[in-house]
């Protein structure tokens, strides 16, 4: 046996062991240098990762009881959904290409009336979640009703979330009073305080929908946590006119005037806000939730992307529920994120490939108030790491990796899905989660869901015909 | 043995042999009914549609030496890209989210002007067809040089292609002049007369680079042959102001002066055309191609869809070449329609999923003249027809397949792809090419397309030094 030099000086003095190595791909770090390793490598111990470098660097330092192999992929932060509503993925595609108020009230209403219960809850999480994990989102964002079966369904799975119990002026599934809801609220977040996957919140639905003291209310609950606030706003142009006549402010403001903002908050949409909003949400370190394909789909319009991220706000990307986007696919989300603004505001160069990039991870981090922990790929930060093919023909050739991630690669590309150190999928193969199992259960209760409408409808019909 | 009434009334009395079945999904036929059938079927003789009906029915009447299970999918036309630049994959992602003329000058002209040659277009061709055969689409349309290697790369690979020899009033890789691209066009016409895959034809680049006779002699060669003509229309602002400027008028209008739409044509683009463009274009039956991705990438415009349909334009769907989309993903290209138009007309019912399910299959074939051969499922037909998979939890539950097709499915859920009764892909395995050997001949093509454009910029570097 001959001994080389090299091997002699690659010799590991005390290599430290780990759980794991992923090893071989590009490594897309979004970290502060924004780094891009070639053959490079993530070692990871339990939970947390504690090595980002060069494949090689990383052989000599670490050695771990399990390596994922990232040939030809890149390694990249889990995608963070900061903003939707799981469980309507049981109403995705039940009609589209309507108008909003017959949309909703046709549909979505009667829809929602007639079939949300803690099963339907459980079942359509459990649905959006093998969709997420598919496609390499490891924390997503929450505003639902039932907000417990959200929790109890997203740990199972092995994500992570960001979850809000929906407070709403009106009578709704889980609560007939904002009081009510409130109080759900309260339970479920001292539930769930301090769980290593769950942050509990509480969402208050909008300024339209909900009076002063149930907002303020809402506010009271998230400090008491320490958890980050979710409320949509300024979606459409009708709640800013409805908000100048009622209040002659804005929603922003409004919610200003209120100390709404005197906490931690990540506000949804921000479709129609002017400069003073933009401003004004700085000063109060509002986090943005940015959705352009709901806002889209449904015509609301298009978020001053540009402006929020020139005055320093925090952006993440969100998909918002399936029932008007209709899938919870992060990838088309920076696609169309890239495509919108260029289209907007006539210039190729906003919503670059990297701006999205960085939306869809760190950003969405900094909006949610956790980009000390997440968002990244660096040594200390909590291990939410994805793995993404970029073997297809789609894909080739590949001059650029975040170019290609933004614009030619979809969430089926995505190879592995690792939460909190745990392997969710691997190599295409689901640990967590058994699909035959949720589509059946999902299949099942689609048909509850069909028959509820179809009611509606003959109701309608019947009642024309009198 | 029992024999039961329904045996009795099921034996066949005399069932037709054909050469291919495909039973078992639900069949969006796309025919002047918009039939869609539920557990249908489609029986193929030779390179014709026989039948689109039940399964049960199809089962009664025909029987296959070949049957293509479709349970669980949906069965459809082969879906039809009505502009694009194939060989241009061989740029995709090579640069991005630059200003135009930055993007032009320092890379696609560079890297073309550098790389382009038949072995470059023989490769970046077999690139996108199998990236087209594994997305669906069936029947493409190109304006690029070499166009000869395109079709022998085209029949090789088993795809249907509308193909038009570039014609341009500067120096290109393969003609010096216009009359040398003219000359060309016309040997590659003749060559692929009567063709039954590839119709030969010329593509003038567009109004303000040719000069009046050149445009004139293309139409007069496509005359010739009875072939559609190829153009770009409108792409830009610019392109509409500088043509006002030299001949006070509109490029529609500039166009008909001289007699160019006096033959069946294809426009790519149409972003900047105005209502009196848009009558003009009705009266000579002009066929549009709307390519929003590019349009929206590029910051182009959002061309006027919804007059368009409404003046009863023939219109299909384009990917444009994958350096400005960046992909050839006909499902993103009708996601995207969906998308844009809704929120640039601020009116959620425009751009339905069925309107552009029809762009993407039967207007594609109305604009390029094909309508009676091709763009649906209908006995008498050509079999051109996709099985697209319906089983994703991205597709879950499925209440309506159309708005599916639009909304959540992606190229890689397509199946089998059959063009002219002849199967490309079957359960995903590709049976005209070999995937292997295609991504390693483009990406060894893409180690000098990488060097071209680097040159460039090292010149550049170096001239500023200087």
């Amino acid at each position: 046996m001959t001994v080389t030099a090299s091997a002699l000086t690659a010799a590991p003095a005390a290599r430290r062991r780990v759980s794991m190595i992923i090893t071989g791909g590009t490594v897309v770090t979004m970290d502060a240098q924004r780094r891009v390793i070639e053959s490079g490598a993530v070692a990871i111990d339990g939970t947390t990762i504690v090595g980002v470098e060069t494949a090689d660097a990383i052989a000599r330092n670490f050695v771990a009881r399990d390596t994922v192999r990232a040939d030809g992929a890149v390694v990249m932060p889990g995608l963070i959904n900061t903003h939707g509503h799981a469980a309507m993925v049981m109403y995705r595609g039940l009609a589209d290409d309507l108008a909003l108020m017959e949309w909703l009230q046709k549909y979505i209403f009667p829809a929602e009336g007639k079939t949300v219960s803690p099963e339907l809850v459980r079942v359509g999480t459990r649905l959006a979640a093998l969709e997420m994990i598919q496609s390499g989102t490891t924390l997503y964002t929450d505003m639902y009703y039932f907000e417990d079966e959200v929790a109890k369904a997203t740990k199972q799975a092995g994500m992570r979330g960001v979850l809000g119990q929906s407070v709403i002026g009106f009578p709704v599934a889980d609560a007939k009073t904002p009081a009510d809801a409130l109080a759900r609220a309260d339970r479920f977040m001292e539930a769930y305080r301090n769980d290593p996957l769950i942050v509990a919140t509480v969402a208050p639905h909008s300024m339209y929908t909900l009076d002063a003291a149930s907002l303020q209310a809402t506010r009271d609950l998230a400090r008491k946590y320490g958890v980050p606030l979710l409320t949509h706003l300024a979606e459409t142009e009708t709640e800013v006119k409805d908000s100048q006549a009622a209040h002659q402010m804005s929603p922003a403001a409004y919610f200003e005037s209120l100390g709404f903002w005197d906490t931690h908050a990540v506000a949804a949409h921000f479709v129609h806000i002017s400069d003073e909003d933009i401003a004004l949400l700085r000063k109060h370190e509002v986090g943005l939730s940015h959705n352009p394909e709901s806002n889209m789909k449904l015509a609301s319009g298009a978020a001053p992307l540009a402006k929020c991220l020139k005055a320093g706000l925090a952006v993440g990307l969100g998909t918002d529920g399936a029932a008007s986007n209709n899938d919870l696919d992060m990838f088309e989300a920076m696609r169309q994120a890239a495509f919108l603004h260029k289209l907007v505001d006539r210039d190729p160069t906003v919503a670059s490939a990297e701006t999205v990039l960085e939306m869809a991870t760190i950003g969405g981090a900094r909006a949610l108030g956790m980009a000390d922990k997440l968002g990244s790929l660096e040594p200390g930060k909590l291990a939410d790491v994805i793995v993404v093919s970029m073997q297809s023909a789609r894909q080739t050739p590949l001059y650029h990796p975040i170019s290609h991630l933004v614009y030619v690669t979809r969430g089926d590309d995505v190879r592995t899905t690792i939460v909190n150190g745990r392997v969710l999928m691997r190599d295409r193969r689901m640990l967590t989660l058994d699909p035959a199992v949720v589509l059946r259960e999902a299949r099942a209760m689609a048909k509850a869901v069909k028959a509820a409408v179809d009611g509606v409808a003959a109701q309608a019909q019947s009642s024309v015909a009198r």
